[in-house]
């Protein structure tokens, strides 16, 4: 099973830290590919770089010529994931809403460490749409951004245990990392917290699996019914920009362990 | 007053209905500008193409070189409004929200009545998100297109009546028409009705008209602070494709009444 | 067009202010009238003055011979909108609703400063009936009076100020001024606190404006159908009492700007 | 212990029915004192005249020179129980909570059954407000006014009990009966719907004498702290009217079983 | 009236106190008969234990061979009442549910004081399974261990009123005492804390008194339907375990006042 | 890794069909153990049968001497999942919250179709707490008791879709089969459906090998904190009651595919 990994942005560090996480997670036999969109934000730090970053993962996702069996999109709290299983045959995962099901297996109530205190009420809204609000203790930001995660990793994990422990003290049994970018960091918050954290991108990788392994995908009913043929202008985007595989091999695309090609 | 009317989608036609409906509700000294973004669908029926539309309409905006006052966003249950409200100074209003709100200081409970079905759920949560679903009796599709709202517009009306009468009986006070694709039916359908009906492009100019009145504006303390300054690939996209202004003037943008231009 | 505002009790210079702050929201050709009822509490701080005050406010509806296109009803937290919604042809907005409502199209969040802590309950109920409360981020007391109010603006500015800090750290980026009384001090409270302050009367005025403007009106199919005929002993009150034209002019009602007579 | 029965409106008949309920549910020991505003309307079908009433009721507590240890307020889905806990230092039950806090004691959901459809959402927001809405299965009116209730007793109790099978169906598994003027019709029902029917009167003198056996009273501590001292015009209404005992002795009032005055 | 009272933990001693409690809270007349299983843990803690009290109680009541009117359950946040309500023809009280609505009929918010912090989501989640929650201002621990309750009585009422103290900060204008074993101490605690503090033992004593009064009971149409025939191996418990009667007289049921026997 | 799955009832042939959709589901290397209860009722179709149920299901794990890496409680809408939380330190999935957790990620609302009305309440209730109710649009019974459903398979699967056609009507997008005796018919309902049928057993095992493929496991950090050491009586039950190996062998634990005993 081949599973596509979509950092939603630009930047290659992150989807490399995003892929080893994933690839950490894959079981036997899954293959990771990670990648990231071929325009856009650096980084996601709100609604108007989301919204950017959304149409770029579709543009990315519309133009690929390479085949998968799930995608799991790796911007928490980030949008975008319906119009993906609307484009999609394959079951997407997101890992704000695999990070936030993933907990409550684990514990009664959970919460979230994210970066800026901005990313909070963004972070609620999405969790509040998928259904999964009610059983969260709190959202809380590190006010750390989303690129200073990588600056002073000491320091990174030190602050999210901080955090986490005023999202414990507020109830929360489990802890969610609430940033792509946290990706790999679960295990050292986890030993100084005494209660469980959930990284998002290995939450995600494991329903991906256990979906394809169910032989089950996105219903096709209703919400997620498959575009209506129709004309739109510039599409894809990165086409008429002329990026993609026009202007070379894909940037930041490779293949864990396995050598694959997209 | 210049309040600026986005029309989600590329189709001219529809642009040209919902400035003529925002023109004819707004107030003596506001001047309408309607336009639409350069590219994307031309019609919105589902999150990709919403998604997509969001992308394209944030792109529009941050190339206009007109002054306004105040955004109103047209398209009904469409993701994109908290991009505008970080990236613009100026109000920004959408239709889906402003026609719950008409609605809820007119009657108990109001419904809505859209297009296609698979657009319901979609409206559902953009309503659950803005907190304003719990007065809701009801969103119903009509199973008509987007553009198939133009073809026949007796049919249409005829349509929407038979729809809302269904949501009326499970307890709507007042009916939403639920796609900027219905602007200007409003009276018709209330004749027949006997309940108010809100077009929500009426109530959003409206609504900016108050917002702008007083002074007010988008708080930027927390959720819509302003994007930080970040590198955006290929960002403008409308420059990066060569669509804008560099190709000439703006395909459908003009000015209801005044003469002007952006 | 004519909007009527009421002070729901019976301070001539409360009623004095709510309408400076009232004519200096509306826009040109909007003629305010303000008044208050001929009898009740001086001042409204709980139910039972409340509930008292409602029954004023309609008798007086039920009385004034005076032409009108709206009504504001400026109480916060008061009840009785919905008696006069059925009493009256023309829309009614309360201006409780109305900050909310304003709030929500300004800021993710909103949180209400308000006067005694006894009141707090009181908004919030009204708030959660009026399916306004899931986007309330907390509603806060001053500790003052309704009459203290006036007594010492200068502090009182600084203690909605100091209340409404707390609101905006529990998440608000938006503040409403929670007291008919506190009309006016909106600017001044915003100037400091930099967020958004939103005024119920001026939002109430700007949205009857708006409702007028379309030409709508309450729903007058199910909750606020118009009373049905039925004997009522002593109604309307002030007619027995004695109050009211019989007993001379109004007491306090004139007209801001525009001479005219109820 | 003496329990005051209020029925809110001016008709005597309905008093009288709803005295007789209320002693036959009142164990020995307890009396049943009943009575019922001294103006407004003959009966409450709406907000405006829930309103009048609220104030007529307190106005008529304010008055009375007779003791009693609880109050019950048999108007059901009204306006007032709060007013009422501000005012007096005894219990204050309102039959629309006390009918569905008993229906809870006797089954997973329940429903009520009402006069007409107009009162359906007065009384899901009492419902909501209360704290009680999220049990309920459905409201549903059977079309007769308050007053036909008593026309034709054969055929109103078919007609509740056809209503009220639309509701179990709809998942109740209790029916309250939502009108004080339905009471004494619970068992009727109950027979030929195979469920438990819910008298709002009698549920209510049970709970009142449930609290005062307990010596417990109404917090005072916050929301019904009692009303602060305070000029109020024409207080009380109904000695500024010339009404009650300066007009001769109470109309209505009488005592079931013991004879006492107010 | 017979009301049973059930201990659901096996300590003779918290029987005798929950009994005292029930026999003070009693109508004359009414007669209270309190005992406990025969098997099971000597506290409750937690949802394991829960569970298996749970089934001992089942077990208890399936063996007993006295007749009784109604049944109070004396666990605070325990599972297992819907069990007992298909079991038995009679109404079935629950000190949790009881303590919520008896507090709700005082004030408009109340508060939980409870034993260990580990209780509170257990008995937020029974509240909101009850559909009781919506007007909780807070649930809060004490860090007292259920058999800790009797080792200190001055430091336990100690302990509450400060707990309490928080939960009233919180804006709760009712405390409920969240524990069986707490039976006895609310006149203790509402005299220093000045808002009204309800038993839950006491509370469910006079309902049950209520229900039974009225000639009510539980509604067998859908939840609680009486269980269908069918082989269940082992049961009941206590008779394959050789408890109960085969072993002798009961160690623990006796019966407050009157003499009767189990 | 090994899983045990437990059938919550004692009917053998259950626990065989349990057995075998789990090992169906279970991925290479993973081994299922399925067992069931020493006592207890054959199905469980009601409250007092789900308690009975759960604390056999814990006297069961209680007593097993076989090591498992996760447990699967294959009961829907029973009772229980939080005591064995509690009980053990290996991660714990109930196959009523891992269906609707993965018709969550397949989906925007699912359905459940289970057996009796009677459940419907109870499944509901238990989504409710797991905090998975609000994408729930609608819990529907086939009239078909536990046992039934073996029958005649053919008519199972036929009532199954038809139940099934309503609940997509009212908007699911997915369906659940709400019984753990449905096990195995996922296939043929979705082959006619035409939306994704999850089966909680199969999802259950899925997310078993997530947990325990990321070494995470129960929070025992507050609601599932290991129990406190106390004295229980006649604990473990089956040990009490001559049960398990003291009688010879487990009668119906075997292991799918490898041979392995507890």
């Amino acid at each position: 099973m081949r599973i596509l990994v979509m950092n939603p942005n630009t930047t290659a560090s992150m989807t490399a830290s995003i892929r080893a996480t994933a690839t950490a997670a894959a079981a036997p036999g899954t293959e990771i590919v990670a990648t990231e969109p071929l325009w856009g934000p650096v980084s996601i730090e709100g609604h108007f770089e989301g919204y950017l970053s959304a149409a770029a993962v579709l543009d990315r996702l519309a133009t690929l010529d390479t085949p998968f069996d799930a995608l799991v999109m790796a911007g928490f709290g980030e949008p975008g994931r319906e119009g993906a299983q609307e484009l999609l045959d394959v079951p997407v995962l997101d890992i704000t809403e695999s990070a936030a099901q993933m907990a409550m297996m684990l514990g009664h109530a959970y919460g979230v460490v994210t970066t800026l205190d901005r990313a909070v009420p963004q972070i609620q809204d999405r969790l509040l749409t998928a259904g999964l609000l009610q059983r969260c203790a709190g959202v809380r930001g590190t006010g750390l951004g989303v690129l200073e995660l990588e600056e002073d990793p000491e320091r990174t994990v030190e602050v999210i245990i901080e955090t986490a422990r005023a999202v414990v003290r507020a109830g929360a049994e489990v802890i969610c990392l609430g940033c792509g970018g946290m990706a790999g960091l679960d295990e050292k918050v986890a030993a100084e917290l005494g209660v469980p954290v959930v990284d998002g991108v290995a939450a995600a990788v494991k329903f991906a699996e256990a979906v394809v392994g169910l032989g089950l995908a996105t219903s096709r009913s209703r919400s997620f019914a498959p575009p209506r043929p129709k004309v739109i202008g510039s599409w894809p985007l990165s086409t008429h920009l002329g990026l993609g595989r026009a202007q070379g091999s894909p940037r930041n695309t490779d293949f864990s362990a396995q050598t694959s090609d997209i």
